[in-house]
Parts: structure tokens; C-alpha cells; sequence
């Protein structure tokens, strides 16, 4: 995709439709003449929905005018519902990328599993649409507009470089000019310790709150150290799970072992 | 892990702790006197909950006795919330084999980012212990006894050839004997057309259905193929979607042209 055809850029998230990362990200990217943005994203918060969808209700669309050429919708039903429903519902031109995010808060190594974020970019590619999954590294701070620009500015990049899958952007929470640089990382392992918390309700009924506190990760080649030492961590990410390894190894002694 | 050895099994689901197929897997697995066979599953049906996790609400758990010697609750929570609390809760003995199934429907393909049953299941991955996703593929045939029976004969072959990793089983939705074998396959693509379904409701508001008729896959290889062939498939599955081709060449060329 060279600069200067117009792309169809869909933008969406999983914190929903107003959220300021979501709506900093469209500002920005909406200054660029030639692209046409749109917004298709959850109308409320949705986080850790990982790669749900909603099957046995309706989706529900409310249309929001967005300045510039692009559609804004808000939907009732996931990140993934989204952009399922931006590509094959025919509410928005079909997109040529989709950026989910920008997320208040990381979305890093393992923990990706859970990330609504980074299943609705996912979504884009399971449909064969080249997709960035972008977040900010903190829950405090909230200057959404160094990590909007940087996207803004390497879209064209990462476009003609990575036509099928997924980039999982996070930036540091800090200002853009405190960024020690960036970092292309693979995923590392999001481990937590004392994740649940044992209470008793007034009734005397046991539940429990999910939580913890990540362990630090010490392989400087993941993202998850990469974040912690303050630079960007672009990761590129596929969307097959097979283990090859396996299959080949099992394969060549044939399946008689399963019989 | 030898025969002999007693093993922790932990058997959930995304369908239900009722569900029919995963209450008969229980019955056949909980005759195997060396191994303890607790469950913990969601208390109500939560299909194509993805990798969604609770963490802004309260799980609770209702304890419902189980014959044999092991634990048996149901929590208000998705199926990676059970295989969590199930892990680091403390509610039961650590397990060493989780089982995720049977579900009724298949998991295939690209399909399986959607589904709760095979997230569960990656749940034990990510905490170190393998497991296994089993689907019955249909939504009609309601007997998972020969699917059952088919998992019990084969959990020790499977750990000790499998100890890490997921195993993603789907088996015919036909009586065994009618099964044409066992088939160890990749991940297909699970593409459906006319996904959606647009209608108005009663006060004239847009809302859609999301459903889709899946387009038949030609890769023989795959286990989309090779189940609607008649064929138990088998596909081992890892946990990182880290492209490392694509690491590699960027990490090779530098990180600067992100800068």
C-alpha cells in the first residue's frame, strides 16, 4: 500500500467507543488527507473479553457522526464482534488495516490470551486484513498522543512491510520524549502470583477477586522486559496455533498410536 | 506420568458444569480408581466466550458433590476463570492433566480463537500443565459416551507423549463405530459466508445476528477436512504466537526503521 492510494483504516478497541485512547488515536489519524478513518468498536468497556463473540444475541449498532469521510458505529457486543461485523456486516467500507486500541494498560507476553485488543486485531486477520494491536504500558497515566503520532507516523511503514498479521504495539506510560527507543520483541510469559483473594459476602457465601502481581520477566528479548525498560516493543504475531513440531514427529510414526 | 501413578485430573468446559458431555466424561474417567477426577466448570453455558477472563466482578463457587474422590464446583465465571481458580485458587489438589470438553459442537480451525472449551484447556498450558480440548462435532448427535470412552483409553498415552502443550480432539458427531479412524491434523481455516444477518426490531432500531454458513475447506490436511471425512482428529497446539520468521528478519535488520 503505497502513500498516496487512499487506505480504508478501521479503527477500534475493547475499552469502548469514547474512550480517550480510542478517540485520541482517531484525531490523530484523521489529519491524514488521503486515508478514510472509521470507528466500529464496543459501546462500552469490554476489557479481558479475549476473542469472544456474540452469537445467541443481537447486536445492537448506534450510529456516531465522526468528522472526516469515515462511519463511527458503536455496538453492543465485543472487540471481535466489531470487526467481524466492520468487515463482513457492510456498515463501513472493507478495511485495508485495523488498529485496535490504543488500551489504557499493557497488553503483553501470555497475558495476550486475555486481551480483547489484541483479539479484535487478530479478527482483522483471521480475515486476511493486515492489523496493529496498540496499547499504553500503564493504568495512570493517560497522555494518549506520543503513541497516537508514532502510529500515525509508521502506518505506511508497517503496512508495506507486514501485509498479513498482527503487530502488537506497546508504548511506555511516560512521555514520548522519556522513550528509550524501540524494541521488536517476541512474547514473553505474563506470570502472577497470589491471583485470587478469598472473601466471604454478607451472606457468608465464598467468592473470590482476580487479580495478582506480575513476576518480572528476566529475557531481555521479550516484550514484557522490553516495556519494563522503557522502550516501545513492536512484536509481530501469526494466527496459527499448530505446533508443526509435533504434528511432523507424529505424523511420521503415523496416527496408529491413537487407534 | 506412569499408570500407576496417581494422577490430579481436572475436568471443565465451556458448555456448562451440567452439561451432558461433560457430566458423562466424568462418569467414564471417574472409573479409573488411581486417578482423583475433580471439576470445576462455569454454572451456566458460556459458549464462544473466547479467552475472556472476570476480572471486574466476583466469582462465586457452589460446591456440588461428585462421586469418586474428588471436588466438584461450579462458578459464576468463564471457562479460563474455572481453569484459574482451579490452578491457584486452592479449591482443589493442583492437576496434573486438565481435560476441557466434551463440548457439544466443534472446535475447528480457525474457529478455535472463539471458543471457551479450547481457551480452558490453554489456560493449563499457560500455568505448565497439559491438556486437552475435546469437541463432539455436532450440535444433534448427543451421545459422547464413545468420545469419552475414546479420551479415558487414551489420557496416559497422551500425557506421556504430550507433557506440555494443548491437544485439540474433535470426534464425528456418529456412533464410534462408525468413526473411520484417527487423523493427526493442522489447524485449518474456518471461513463462513453471509455472517450476518440484519433485521429491525419492533421500535425500528437496526441490530444484526451473527451466525454464517461455513464454506467447506479443500486442505486435506486440516482437521476442518478431515473430521467432515469422518475422521477423530487430533491437532497438537502450542501457546505462542510470536511470528518468529518475521523476528528474526527485523531483529536482523535492525530495530531503526521503527524510529
Amino acid at each position: 500500500m503505497d502513500k498516496g492510494v487512499t487506505m480504508e483504516i478501521l479503527l477500534t478497541n475493547d475499552d469502548g467507543f469514547f474512550a480517550p485512547g480510542l478517540q485520541t488515536l482517531f484525531e490523530v489519524m484523521v489529519k491524514s488527507p488521503e486515508d478514510t478513518v472509521s470507528i466500529v468498536a464496543p459501546d462500552s468497556q469490554r476489557s479481558a473479553s479475549g476473542h469472544s463473540i456474540t452469537l445467541f444475541d443481537p447486536l445492537f449498532v448506534t450510529e456516531h457522526p465522526l468528522s472526516g469521510s469515515g462511519y463511527g458505529y458503536a455496538v453492543r457486543g465485543t472487540p471481535s464482534d466489531c470487526v467481524k461485523l466492520a468487515v463482513e456486516g457492510g456498515i463501513v467500507p472493507k478495511p485495508d488495516l485495523v488498529i485496535s486500541g490504543i488500551n489504557q494498560g499493557p497488553n503483553l507476553g501470555t497475558d495476550i490470551f486475555y486481551s480483547g485488543t489484541v483479539a479484535a486485531a487478530m479478527e482483522g486477520v483471521l480475515a486476511g486484513i493486515p492489523a496493529i494491536a496498540a496499547s499504553l504500558a500503564s493504568f495512570d497515566f493517560t497522555d494518549f498522543e506520543p503513541a497516537a503520532r508514532w502510529l500515525a507516523k509508521h502506518v505506511t511503514n508497517i503496512t508495506a512491510r507486514f501485509s498479513t498479521g498482527l503487530l502488537n504495539v506497546n508504548f511506555p506510560g511516560s512521555p514520548g520524549d522519556e522513550w528509550k527507543g524501540v524494541r521488536v520483541t517476541r512474547l514473553g510469559r505474563a506470570v502472577y502470583e497470589n491471583v485470587f483473594e478469598s472473601r466471604l459476602d454478607p451472606h457468608g457465601r465464598r467468592y473470590f477477586w482476580q487479580g495478582g502481581t506480575l513476576i518480572p520477566e528476566t529475557d531481555p528479548d521479550t516484550d514484557v522486559a522490553a516495556i519494563h525498560a522503557g522502550y516501545v516493543t513492536v512484536t509481530p504475531m501469526h494466527s496459527d496455533l499448530t505446533d508443526y513440531k509435533k504434528l511432523e514427529e507424529w505424523q511420521g510414526r503415523g496416527a496408529g498410536t491413537f487407534e
